[in-house]
Formats: structure tokens, C-alpha cells, sequence
């Protein structure tokens, strides 16, 4: 009878932080490609240009004129999807036609004051500053609102329409669907196992050493079990951590040196400014801050879209869309295709 | 006391057929983008490549020859993410590492003979013709599978890689996600309200006709009170049907009229062969056949990318993969804006 071999027979994977399934079908590689291929990224990025609203010195849309800032720089969204007040919509809704209030605050940051470098470009002390704003803003919009939303959207691949680095954060008066679904699935499991979800996961994960794309001694990233992305990975504390808020300055440091391999081995990849969008989970905040949260471990999730070369991305389209994701590598193939990149960044000669 | 404007307040939605909620900030349509701007889709299609495997007589991938067919045509995919067989992963996992056997069928079919139209462009008589090969998909795979996903990605920006006319059928051993999600949804709406939750919303929805973008005496297209995507649209039997095979030849044909109506307005609202995934959703098939499903009713899901013009998507990224689905105008507007366009195509006159 033959053996059961992922790379060669579809299955069904469980995403416990989701409470979904994903089809894998790594024997799908081998088709032909005859579909749309993206533009390359753009290669040449001026280190400040003047037209550019999020370079020092510019002035935004608003009128406002940027600072000159010397690392992060943090501002209000000029066309924020949520903003602090507005009418409520009422109540006595009938059941199919329900509507709520949403309320709250859409910043941008600035990583860095020059358009031409990315977190993979930049150094560790400067990647700590990135942290430490990070963690200020979780303090400073967390302490009332529930959810803090810390996302990249990186490359015009993923809808970036501004290649200065930087990232948004997007804080709710709601916990959105992603964030309760991860809520709830984390809370079953420490009701049922005992121990912490990701806590349990990542120690496993470090022992089978088959998905870890790269390690060190506060942190882990793999390439999870059940992806559906193709070079998805998981970036997670080894140590019990709700928040961004909770890091000491060493797993700051650490935390800004994975990212930094982890980024890197993604642009050697395909040589490429990796496309991709990113984002901070952690343990609600606001009226939650008084809560038990410890079914909580803080991750960071990275969703690239690219699939086989710079130009060829994976479309999660009319089946991913009305039925099922379904990705086509397994994700221990693409954690070991990652594993193997040099840690030196492609561009490291041509700076 | 400011009174709540959909148009100008951001709001939170309920999708009761997923559970899920979806932000409407209708206010941000004004930011302007610089961002990634899509490629037009290719101006001519010859309606015969000799180097197209979908097109009548040509050799596909497998080394078989397509019969010079006349209307629809279907044969199994020749990169199929399911197959019939294969071994089973076994159990005894651990919770975290969950895996399961996933078996079935992927078959492609053909629209037409031409390469050169859509459905859109094409006779009722020949739509007609789609919809019965449709219902016939479901009767064979159905009679084993418990799900049969008919969908069909259309345009290069939904990864379809053909431009000849065409759908998938993807049969599978198992209730894909979405599919369970749907299910459970309708079931408990069922249990809770007495009605079929669908069958109760075609109802309010023909009444209020501020969503309605098409209807005649059996169907009915709106934009859906909880749409994402900019121009989505829900496409409903007004009587209670299970599934595509309970549909009479008058509603086959009401049917044909009312997609044919729809697609022409897609066509029409940016003056392109409007890209977009859509498909069927019914009551489950196989073991599912003989219990009660009349908590379910057949629809058909259409998701467009478009959002300000034929090169200007709406990017489903960062916030919308982490937190939250976001829209940046009002269901109410979509469904406005398609209601008012012609019913005849752009290109009859072209043709
Ligand atoms: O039609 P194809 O080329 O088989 O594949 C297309 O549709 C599939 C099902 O939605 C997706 O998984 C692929 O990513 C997409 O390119
Ligand atoms: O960064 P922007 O231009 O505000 O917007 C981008 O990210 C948002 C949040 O993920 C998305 O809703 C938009 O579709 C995308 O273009």
C-alpha cells in the first residue's frame, strides 16, 4: 500500500488559531504558467524626494509639514477608515440588516527617514527604534481602545502605494473578526490543553526543527503548519508574552535581529524587495487590560503573495475565495527553500 | 445632535451567512491613490488560437485532443489540486499538527467554442446551455462528493490564466470551510427565525430595492447589505431552491436572462470585460442528500477586485488579512451606480 508522502498527496491541514482547514497540493507546482505576471518592483527608490509626503521637511495633504525626523516618525492617517467620533447608527435593527458604531484612530509611522531603505536594509539599533514606537503606541492607543492593529502593507503587490518604509496602526472601539477568532480559539485551547496555544507550539516547533526558518534565543519564526501563503511565516516569542508592551530591552534586540534575518532571507528569495503584508497580534487591550489574558502569547504574522519568481503570485481567488485556501508547496518545502538562503542581504555589495 | 449618515459615517456590518462583521468607511473614496495601477486587459482575443488548449480541436497538456465541440465543454483538469485517491495521512496527531485526507475531482469546462466572448456577450439560448451542463456537474459529482464547488475566475487581475471562456468544477471528500461556515449560519438562522435566512433577505431586499441591481420574476442580484468587495453581488432565487439541479427550465432561462443582464452591467460600469470570481453555493450533495437541507438556499457569490476604474483595484491587505474587512463605499452606492448603467454591452455596437 503506499506510504502517505506530503509532497506527493494531497491533505487537509488544521489551523488551530483560526479553526479552518487549508488544502494542500504540492504536486500542483509542476503546472505550466501562462497567467499574469507582476511588474517587477521598482529599482531605483531616491533616497529623498521632495514630492514624497512621507519624507522629512515634505508637506502631506493636510498642509502639514513633516518634521525633520531623525528615525520613526509617527502621524493621524490623512484619509483614516476610523476616526475617533461619529453618530451611532442606532439599535432595533432587524436581524439581517444589522449595523454598529465603529469608532477609532488610523495612524502612520515612518520607519526611517530616508525612501530607500526597508527593515531588512536597516541596522539593528535603528530596527529597535521601530520596537520601541511600536510598544508606545500599543501603551498609549491601547490604554482605551481594545484592539491596536500594528500592519505593513509592503511592495505595490499588496496595495503599498508609498515605497518610503513604514507601517500603519489602526486601533478599534471593536475586536475585529480576525482578532476575536484568535481570541476565542486561543482561550479553547488553554481550557482544554492547559498551557498556552502558541507557548506549546512554538516549543514544539523549535524541537522538530522542520518548519524554523530562523532562531535565536527569545524568538522563532517558521513557516507554520498550516500556512496557506506560500512563504507565510509565524515570527513568536520562546517565552510567555501577551503584549508588545511586555518585551525587555534584550528581547527588543532580539526581536529586531530575527526580523532583520528573517527580512533578509526573504529578499534573497527572489532577489527582490519581498512583497508582503505584516501585522502585531497580541492580547486585547483597553477594557481588557484588566482581564485574564494569559490564553494570550504575542506573534507576528508575514503573508507574502509572491509563489514561484518575482513576477508569479500565488491568486487566492474563486476556490480560496467561495470554498477553500489551498496553497501549492508544503510548508515544510518552503521553510527549508528559506532555511537554506544566505544570511547576507543581496544588495549588502551594491549599497 | 449629528444624525448617522451611512455615506459619511464609518460603521460595522453583520454578514449573517459568515458571521462576520465588515467596515464601511464610505468617507475614504476621496484619498488619492498612487498606487499600483493594473495592467488593461488584452484588447483582442483571436476566437481561435491554434496554441490555446481550451479552444475546439487543439491538443491539451496530457497529449489529448479537444472534439470540435458547439456549445459547453468539459474534461478533468490536467493539474488537479484534488484527485480521486491517494493514501491517508492516518491519525493519533497531536492537536497542533492536525491532518487529514482530502480526495476528489477537478474538471474545467468551456463556455463556448469561441475565445472571444464571456457570458455576458453571449446567447441566452448558449447561456442556457452552461446552466444546464452546470446542473448536470452537480447531479454526477454530487452523487458521491459532499460538496461541488462550481466557480470561475475570470480576468488575468483573478489569476485566470485562459482568456477562452470557462469555469471549474472542484468536487471534494469533504465540506470546505467556507462551505461549513455557510451552513452552520443558514441552519441556525433557520432554528432561530423559522424562514430560510436567504429566502427571508430576497424578500426584504425585492421590497426595500435600495440594494437591487437586477430582478426578474424568479431571481434577483443585489449588492448585499454586508458586501466587502466594492462591487460585489449576491445572485438569489426568489422561491426556495436547494440546489442548481431543483431549477425548472423557466427559471434555467430567467436565469440565463438575469446573468447575462448582470454581467453586461459589469461590463458597462468601467467599459471592460469586468474581471471577478464567482460561484455557486447550494445545499450540500453525496451523504448530504438524503437528510434535511432546507435550512439552505442556492445563491451564487460575484467578487470584482475593481474599485475606482478598469486599472484600480481595491487591495484586500493588511488590515482587512489582520484584523478586519474594510469597503470604502456604501453597498447602497455599488448597487446605485449599477442599477444606472445600460443594459445594453458597450461592445454591441463593436462586434
Ligand atoms: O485556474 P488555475 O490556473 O488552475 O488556478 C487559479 O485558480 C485556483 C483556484 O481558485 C487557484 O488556486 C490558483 O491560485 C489560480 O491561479
Ligand atoms: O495604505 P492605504 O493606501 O491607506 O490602503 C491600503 O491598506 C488598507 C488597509 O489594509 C487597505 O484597506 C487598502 O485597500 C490598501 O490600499
Amino acid at each position: 500500500e503506499l506510504r502517505f508522502d506530503p509532497t506527493e498527496h494531497q491533505h487537509l491541514r488544521y489551523n488551530p488559531l483560526r479553526d479552518t482547514w487549508v488544502l494542500v497540493s504540492a504536486h500542483r507546482m509542476n503546472r505550466p504558467w501562462s497567467g499574469q505576471v507582476e511588474k517587477e518592483e521598482e529599482l531605483h527608490v531616491p533616497r529623498h524626494d521632495p514630492n514624497n509626503p512621507l519624507c522629512p521637511g515634505n508637506t502631506r495633504a493636510n498642509g502639514e509639514v513633516n518634521p525633520d525626523f531623525e528615525s520613526t516618525f509617527v502621524f493621524e492617517n490623512d484619509f483614516p477608515a476610523l476616526q475617533p467620533d461619529g453618530p451611532d447608527p442606532g439599535s432595533d435593527q432587524h436581524p439581517l440588516f444589522q449595523c454598529k458604531a465603529a469608532r477609532g484612530l488610523c495612524k502612520v509611522m515612518c520607519f526611517h527617514p530616508w525612501s530607500d531603505v526597508t527593515l531588512a536594509l536597516m541596522s539593528i539599533p535603528d530596527i529597535i527604534k521601530v520596537i520601541d514606537k511600536w510598544a508606545e503606541l500599543i501603551v498609549d492607543l491601547g490604554s482605551t481602545y481594545p484592539w491596536v492593529q500594528i500592519f505593513e502593507n509592503k511592495g505595490a503587490m499588496m496595495g503599498c502605494s508609498n515605497p518610503h518604509p513604514h507601517c500603519q496602526v489602526w486601533a478599534s472601539s471593536f475586536l475585529p473578526n480576525e482578532a476575536s477568532l484568535s481570541d476565542r480559539c486561543q482561550r479553547e485551547y488553554l481550557k482544554n490543553h492547559g498551557v498556552p496555544l502558541l507557548l506549546q507550539y512554538a516549543k514544539m516547533e523549535a524541537q522538530s526543527k522542520e518548519r524554523v526558518v530562523v532562531q535565536n534565543s527569545d524568538w522563532l519564526a517558521v513557516v507554520p503548519y498550516w500556512a496557506t501563503w506560500p512563504f507565510q511565516t509565524l515570527l513568536l516569542p520562546r517565552r510567555h508574552i501577551l503584549r508588545l508592551t511586555d518585551l525587555t530591552s534584550l528581547e527588543k534586540a532580539g526581536l529586531a535581529s530575527i526580523m532583520k534575518r528573517l527580512l533578509t532571507k526573504y529578499d534573497n528569495l527572489f532577489q527582490i524587495s519581498f512583497p508582503y503584508s505584516m501585522g502585531w497580534h497580541g492580547a486585547p487591550t483597553g477594557p481588557h487590560l484588566i482581564e485574564d489574558q494569559s490564553h494570550w502569547q504575542l506573534h507576528a504574522h508575514y503573508f507574502p503573495p509572491l509563489l514561484r519568481s518575482a513576477t508569479i503570485r500565488k491568486f487566492m481567488v474563486g476556490y480560496e475565495m467561495l470554498a477553500q485556501e489551498q496553497r501549492d508547496l508544503t510548508p515544510e518545502q518552503a521553510a527549508q527553500q528559506l532555511r537554506n538562503l544566505p544570511e547576507e542581504h543581496y544588495k549588502t555589495h551594491q549599497m
